[in-house]
């Protein structure tokens, strides 16, 4: 598996230090409170220093063209989440039509740095870490784009959970004895409109079809609501 | 708007020849037939020569996990359509679980050339150009997820479509007076089935839910069943 923070873990840190001071000297970086909305500029890149962002997209056609005006005056535009950027990781936001991509802070105190692309001619080893996690990332929603194919609702509940987990999740032990783990467990809340969001469902489904999950064994209770599924069916990703 | 493509014209022309002919000396390409599979190995890089590459993504894992067994035996696993790689553009499949990504020529006499990344020190620039070809694809891959995750179909289909068209598409002029531009349209055939593989619904649905748009004139008919959207709807990413 490619793993771009895998590779060589002394030296990345050292340029991670320097571009983080680099950063706090020219005011390039700021904290974000949960949920408050992450201003992006195309052209630039931003670098995840702490917590995580969550990635938005908000559709801006509808194939109600004709309802188009009323309804978009009553109702928010229907916003899909896209997926985490993690620690460490980059992400940048190319504003395309007929779509809007947004970045949110999704746990408090999450910070961010930016830059504009040639500041990394000073870090040319840098870049390409940063070009290998943009492929990365990629070939993830590439495997998310996967998911989301598939007929049954369920099965793309299951699948898109199964993604998250395998590549953020954190080893969930049991409570008696923690020498025995009981399954992976996503260390961020993410609500059930929001996974409907992403998977074309709604907040209800999501909620019913979760029951169901649970029920067969195929999704474990963690505690403050997080998501956890069970040891055998995860691969993580960083062991 | 970000495309690796429209950067400095000439120099790449170059460059790519000297890669074809590289390959060629190397037998590093190959042709292939519309709809045959492209064997792939993690950890090369292949680049579109001619015509269109179709990504596949296969689930690995299913929601009803007691009928596994006897369900796999009787069907197809589950096939999403994950896009096309066109001419000039590079892929990489790195195989995963849950889910399996697969290569298939799209339409006949598909050439691939294939390479190690390692291979790419000999042309520092166009390794660059290939890193930012995948930034882009990235960044498309995201609103196509954004067009997956609205919760009705057909807002899923129409986003879809024009994703597709915005990428690949063609100008398609009226056969009365060849000055009138009516829309753009894909030039590569995509079945009803395979849409639906995409936006996780049926063939059934598609051809359905295709009519409907049709009769709004979100849709527009061109020769050879290809799809057509009106100019109006769509934003060429090449222009």
């Amino acid at each position: 598996m490619h793993s771009p923070s895998s590779s060589e873990p002394s030296r990345p840190f050292l340029t991670w230090q320097r571009i983080l001071d680099w950063a706090t000297e020219h005011y390039r970086c700021r904290s974000f409170s949960k949920d408050e909305r992450i201003p992006t500029r195309p052209g630039l890149l931003y670098l995840v220093q702490r917590g995580a962002v969550r990635l938005v997209g908000t559709a801006q056609i509808s194939s109600s063209a004709s309802q188009l005006m009323s309804r978009r005056a009553n109702r928010t535009p229907e916003e899909a989440f896209l997926g985490f950027v993690g620690a460490g990781q980059p992400f940048e936001i190319v504003a395309q039509s007929p779509f809007t991509l947004q970045s949110y802070a999704h746990v408090d105190q999450t910070a961010v740095v930016w830059m504009y692309w040639h500041d990394l001619d000073n870090w040319p080893h840098f870049r390409r870490e940063v070009l290998d996690a943009f492929r990365y990332q990629h070939q993830r929603k590439l495997l998310w784009l996967s998911a989301l194919g598939q007929r049954r609702t369920i099965d793309r509940l299951l699948g898109f959970l199964t993604l998250l987990v395998e590549e953020y999740g954190e080893p969930s032990v049991s409570e008696e004895d923690p020498e025995v783990l009981r399954g992976y467990y996503l260390p961020f809340p993410l609500t059930h409109a929001q996974i409907g969001s992403a998977i074309g469902s709604t907040r209800v489904t999501v909620t019913r079809l979760m029951g169901k999950l649970r029920q067969k064994g195929l999704l474990i209770n963690q505690g403050d609501n997080l998501i956890c599924l069970p040891a055998s069916s995860v691969n993580l990703l960083r062991s």
